[in-house]
């Protein structure tokens, strides 16, 4: 049995509900709450230095860190994960995108405005994330402009992975209205067999 | 026949020339300069809309980005890459957690101090760039202290991914003498047959 650490208001977190679910793995969810200081513990220090969710830990004890990397680990063998090499690495291109052009930008400024409530002196911040994450949204909007999901016809963990924060990108004050070929495509996620939405 | 489009100063160029060499990978090298305007050129725009190196082409025209991505797709089915899933999956771990928690701090402190000359305005940036790059390497230096490469006993990409930007740390104002388990993983990895130096 596979346990399962994660705060389901993050993003990250809720990748990993939804390969879980989509997938129907047996597991246990431990919640945990990134703000009240649950991951900073020393019992879970112990687990994972770093002190970061989410966090896997098998029966033996070894645990696996990283959201897409866990994802890969759940995933393997399923239709969530292309066979094709090339598809794969395609799948794979826009995994690193997303924890390096997009998460950085659209996830900290909804950090910002959700959790913090926009305070005056991280306002230049803000405003400069949201620069550089519609330059993400729209990478995503031209490559979903030609094809129904980020790796073709196929919907893969890349969906998932991008999903997962530009569904509630209006909460961190991107105006997702401007990019329809988005907006279908988080409709089509949203209709996936065992899709379920993030708490709120 | 495999086109590479890479700057030699990057390291995440550096990367695929690794691999390429490790795996004697029948390719053409394009030599790019970043900082002479070489990937926005209408060019190579058309080839990959976010104007970012590396980038390799196949000879059907498809082309993939992200260093890491990359790695993967040269690396398939070669000892590179874990054949175990769990082996696997920490090795994306590693990959992750290298464009996370370690590229962007340590190296853009390089590209502050190397490139732009540790300008004035940019000393603030720096020296909190110091604090969160220091955390990645005691990260790694935790994890070498039991193990000679990152996913154990084999040498992998995770080793390759984090060698790039890790070996030329000195050159962001990272002191490496703090981290000995870290200069022995760094001559090890000198020590893998088909290694080549970076360009400086």
């Amino acid at each position: 049995m596979i346990t399962a650490y994660g705060d389901s208001m993050s993003g990250n977190c809720y990748k990993l509900q939804l390969v879980l679910n989509m997938l129907d793995v047996d597991h246990l969810w431990q919640e945990m709450s990134i703000t009240n200081g649950e991951t900073q513990t020393p019992e879970f220090l112990a687990k994972n230095p770093q002190g970061k969710i989410p966090l896997i830990e098998l029966d033996d004890g070894r645990v696996l860190s990283e959201s897409n990397a866990i994802m890969g680990y759940l995933a393997e063998g399923s239709d969530l994960i292309p066979t094709d090499t090339f598809s794969k690495a395609k799948m794979y291109q826009w995994m690193f995108f997303e924890q390096y052009n997009h998460e950085p930008y659209i996830a900290v400024a909804r950090f910002i405005q959700l959790y913090l409530g926009l305070p005056e002196d991280r306002l230049a911040e803000y405003h400069s994330l949201h620069v550089k994450g519609h330059k993400a949204l729209a990478a995503m909007e031209a490559e979903l402009a030609w094809q129904p999901f980020l790796c073709g016809s196929q919907f893969t963990l890349a969906d998932i992975a991008l999903f997962a924060y530009t569904h509630v990108a209006h909460q961190g004050g991107f105006d997702l209205a401007h990019y329809p070929q988005i907006n279908q495509w988080l409709i089509r996620i949203k209709q996936q067999a065992g899709f379920l939405p993030m708490e709120s």
